[in-house]
C-alpha cells in the first residue's frame, strides 16, 4: 500500500469565506502517484470545514447568507470561554451544516470529482492565517 | 492492496427523493471481495447527496418536508446562473445538510451497517437521467 | 495492507448528549500499530452520529440547544412508526446536520487532530444502553 500526505496552508483574509482549494487537491493526488484508492481532505480546525460544491460566486454568496441566517446573530454560551477577544460560538454552530472532511474515490489515476464538483475550504471564523487542510491519499 | 470500483446510474423521477441504494451498494461490495477495509458511497453531483438514514416512508417524507422548510422557496443569487431553465440555488444549499459521501468500515468480510441503516441517494433537484454514484471498496 | 477494527460500546444517559470519545478512539489507533493510512470512526445507528468540534461543556450545550430549536418540536409522521414508545421522528431530523461517521488521515503514527479538535458520539435518542461506535483503521 502507498500513501502520501500533503499539507495545504491557507491565510484567509474574510470572516465567512468559500476558499476554492480543487487545483491544490489535484496538484497532491499528482505527486501521490497513487491510481487506486481514496483522498481525503481534512481540516484540521474546528471552526472551519470541507465541502464539495458547485463553484460559482453567486452560490458561494448564498451560501454565505444561508448559514447566517441558520444560526442567527446573538450570544451564545460558549462566547464566554473566548481566550482572543473573538466570541465564536455562532461560527462552531455554523461548521455543524459541514464536515471536518470529505473523501473522494481515485480510480484509473483519476479523483472522481464530477463534472460541477469542486473542493472548498469554508473558512466561518476568520480572518485567519495559517489555516490547516492535510490531504492524505492512500491506495496503490 | 486490493480496490473496486463500481458506479451505479440513477434515472431520478421527482424533484426530491430519497432513493434506498442499499442493494445495489451491497451487490458492488460483494463483487469486490473484499474483506477488511473501507468502502466509499460518492456522489458525483452538488445538487444529490449520499446519506445513511432508517428506511421508512414516512421518515423520508419527514426528511423531504424539513429540508423544504430549512431552505425556505424564494430566489437566491445563483438562480441568474441557471442554464437549462431550472434555477435550482435552493437545491444547493439543501445539500449542506449532507454530503458528497459517506464511508463505511468494513470487517470479516461484511459493511458494518448497522440494523436500522440504510444507504440513500438524496435527489434535491430532479427528476434526473443518469445520476451516478461511485461505490469504491479498498482493503485486502 | 493492515487493517484493525475495534469495537466502543456507549451507555448514555440523557435525552441529547456529545460525548468525547477521543480516547478510546485514540487507544483504539494506538492498538491498531498503523502508521500511515485513514482512521474511520462509524456510528452504527440512525439517531446517533459521529462528529468533530472542540470540547467545551458551553460549546456543548450551544450545540444541543440550536439542534433542539433548529428541529422544532412538534408531531412527524415517522412518530407513528414508533415500536417503544418513544416517537423520534425529530430526533431523526437532527441527524441530517451530521453523520454516520468520520473519517481522520494518519501519519506518522498520528491521528492527525488538530489542537482543538475532539471526537464526539451525539447521542440524539438517549438514554440508550449499548450504543456502538465502530473505528476502523486501515494502512501500513
Amino acid at each position: 500500500m502507498k500513501s502520501y500526505l500533503k499539507t495545504i496552508s491557507i491565510d484567509t483574509k474574510k470572516p465567512m469565506e468559500f476558499i476554492d482549494i480543487t487545483d491544490a487537491v489535484k496538484s497532491a493526488f499528482g505527486e501521490s502517484e497513487i491510481r487506486e484508492g481514496l483522498l481525503n481532505v481534512y481540516s484540521n480546525h474546528t471552526t472551519a470545514s470541507v465541502t464539495i460544491a458547485e463553484k460559482c460566486e453567486k452560490l458561494q454568496k448564498d451560501m454565505e447568507e444561508f448559514l447566517e441566517n441558520a444560526v442567527p446573530s446573538g450570544t451564545y454560551l460558549h462566547d464566554e470561554d473566548t481566550i482572543d477577544g473573538r466570541p465564536n460560538g455562532r461560527m462552531h454552530l455554523m461548521a455543524l451544516y459541514m464536515n471536518a472532511s470529505e473523501t473522494v474515490p481515485v480510480s484509473s489515476g483519476e479523483m472522481m470529482l464530477g463534472q460541477w464538483q469542486s473542493i472548498f475550504f469554508a473558512e466561518l471564523d476568520g480572518p485567519r492565517e495559517g489555516r490547516k487542510v492535510f490531504v492524505k491519499v492512500i491506495g496503490s
